[in-house]
């Protein structure tokens, strides 16, 4: 259950509005997601928030769109954050994802995790070669 | 400092002299990094990490080489290890990841957290549209 | 589902109803919350942690109770504990914090994971100035 | 030791030389702490995360700059971010902490960080009357 | 809700099935608990991850079977994994673990969150005799 | 290095020297570690901290004390706690832990981070069985 009211279309101000309508417009759906629904309750940092993901992940640069994506839902598996999981995930199928490299992510995600965790336990120096 | 001795090639057993040779041939270079040497105190870790590691990492997948390394530097990032992130960084640069790449890199993994902790703060429920 | 039994009144031993009554003559209710109930199953946790809890939010000190609750949500947020970001908001709002003062705190939790991964992912040496 | 080069005053871009021109008059000093010469490595997320901790931090909302220092801090202790423990502790002195407030801080991020893992590790069901 | 389908005995390839009779051969029972299902979506992850889960858990070394799923227990716990303190605690009551341990148990893991918290937030230096 | 002075003998007060005190005398031993020399800055905070410890740790209960140790590294180490590794392992091994013991303890820690990582990443239900 959410902590606060999610804002539906009918008692969106006009601030909320344009950044509901840049994100239809952007994406070429009609659909919102609960997301952004959460932080319209505040029209700033929804404003500030789909300002920033748009210049990030929607903008041309140097990494693939689907790699971005994958990377997306790597961090979100670390985080254990579950709703991020799942809207990344269909983000990432949506540009094409197949499930086999899915549960290749997965392997790598959790190999990390391992070996990150061995890293830390250990307190292993950084090599000098690393530097 | 490390909480156990690394093992030097002198001291190494056979057992963890044979995955020395293996990293060696596999990487096609004489230098063993830190990690490897203090995993070695428990020579079967040592084993069954590196066999992992090799079949995750080295093997020909549905991913390229240079995404999965980037995959892997996203989780150490997020899990503040130290020494994953400069080595799995040093290991993507020589794979051929670009400073643009890498920054980029950076700014995905940074937007992520912050979406992540709003998603969480939110306790935003999962649309029905992606389960 | 909780992996113990929350622990009824009728159920309770002398131990945890001491601890459960001083609960209710200090929050001036009669309601105890399921963390409570959940911890009573090992009555010295329950009274350390009633105790250590009274001392630290319920006694005055130098910060302001609304703004140690808010600390509180926060570390709660970060943590992804589902059960602590409901509890101690709703603790917050009894306070008297607002909804603006709610989506505030949300945006410098958001903004303080997105530079705290920054800082981590580049490895950012501390300045000589804040040693 | 940092991942990339910290970018100095004599070889900044002009975009980015903007970006610290207004860092300096903004805080009216002309220090530039590191974790901005780090991200000026990618000039577009120097500008932009300089232009979302200026929106949230330094603009006057319902929240005290204080508080939001404390909130910032907290969450900077739970990520375990050396870096921005310093950086914050220092801006939140001064702007006025007090050695028993900073105490005091530190007291409910403990007390935050067990009570968190006391209500996850039982898996306590978040109460009706929270939701 | 999963990500992807779980692995159920009728659509199992080959590989699958065989890591499914290995498991109920060593566990001696018929059930499969959805872990094992969910990661049989990538054959070799689930092949690597059973054989690597045999040889620290189910082979005899030199801590006691019982002590190795609490150490399995408190990492869960303090990952916020739903499910891992689900399986793992069902695992450690079925080798023996008393109700009175379990809550001694969960103590210290919320006395080492608090402290592990105060050591990170004050950046307590490691004493030299600890080196 | 450390946010706060580190309280010594002779700049200790009345109420903050009976508890170096009672260290001294529960651990048989002159020395006090770090941890406490920075907690010690909030004498309340110090005396509650030790009060606690002692009581989980110290206290004869259901768990043998190298146990609690264990668990403790594991939290520890899954914290990234570099303090608290360094800590709890010097008290561990002092308590007999042998080098077999602590590298197999590591294997546990680390199996139990990438495990925990793909139950999260494939967001595995709950088996009713463990329910």
């Amino acid at each position: 259950m959410p902590i606060v009211q999610l804002v539906d279309d009918a008692s969106a101000s006009d601030e909320v509005r344009a950044v509901f309508d840049d994100i239809r417009a952007t994406r070429k759906t009609d659909f919102i997601n609960n997301f952004w629904r959460a932080i319209a309750n505040d029209p700033k940092l929804l404003a500030r928030t789909w300002a920033d993901l748009k210049a990030i992940m929607a903008t041309p640069g140097t990494l693939d769109p689907l790699v971005k994506e994958m990377i997306y839902i790597a961090v979100s598996m670390t985080n254990n954050c579950e709703y991020c999981i799942h809207s990344h995930t269909a983000a990432a199928r949506a540009k094409g994802m197949s499930e086999e490299q899915f549960m290749e992510l997965v392997s790598v995600v959790g190999m990390a995790n391992e070996t990150n965790r061995l890293s830390i336990s250990l307190q292993v120096p950084v090599d000098d070669r690393f530097k």
